[in-house]
């Protein structure tokens, strides 16, 4: 998850809402690593885990990373807690909630819901509180300029 | 959604299940169009809608699709859904209902979700039996292989 916050602080420093993700295989090789890009490349998609999620399926010619980890910063909204189920993610590890957004605990249980063809296991509040720092002082700083 | 239905067609043709879906702005000009492309990309978020909503984004460079509309053959997943939140699409036609993963009336709103910072009109119903026979028809075909 270190690594993970390392990746939102880069997304920062370009203006980008510090979130990071990285997934990883079974042997805990870094398969994919992400953060935010939507202001950059004006897509309103480019969002880490999305971004990790289609780089993990391209380096491993497969959509189905059922042997995978994904880690991130921030709780996963509605598309992203969707891509992962899609992917058959088996395992999910984030660091803070998202009370306004969140589709993984806060607003919605999409990660474990039991109508969908797969479920997701989920670990939660490793690096919270850097996280949320990180998040809110990156608010707090846009919102002076 | 006759060009909708003409783009799964194309997807039932190289395998893919069949859904199409097609971006327009205001004026009504065709601003991007896709079918499901998860098996032959191999990528597990290839859905209909996500490349659309980025083919759009590329398109008129920006992440806010404000003033489009979104026409799909079959009821947006949970992925698909909160893409079109977060691009701010503000209204969706699709076709067929799916029970078994729609989030948008079947197994949740996420198209018009209060708690959110964003709100879709949702048209429903329009070519919804061809949609549904198309898609039937793949999966029986599919079976029998």
């Amino acid at each position: 998850m270190s690594r993970c916050i390392d990746l939102a602080k880069q997304a920062a420093d370009i203006g980008e809402v510090p979130v990071g993700a990285l997934i990883i295989d079974s042997q805990g090789q870094i398969i994919s690593q992400a953060y935010n890009l939507r202001e950059s490349q004006q897509v309103a998609t480019a969002h880490a885990e999305l971004i990790a999620i289609e780089q993990a399926c391209k380096s491993l010619s497969r959509w189905r990373l059922q042997d995978c980890t994904l880690y991130v910063t921030l709780e996963p909204c509605f598309m992203c807690a969707g891509a992962i189920i899609l992917a058959r993610i088996p395992r999910v590890v984030f660091a803070a909630h998202d009370p306004k957004a969140g589709a993984a605990g806060s607003l919605a249980h999409v990660l474990d819901d039991s109508r969908l063809n797969h479920k997701c296991d989920i670990v939660t509040g490793v690096c919270a509180e850097e996280s949320s720092v990180l998040l809110k002082s990156f608010f707090k700083m846009r919102r002076k300029k």
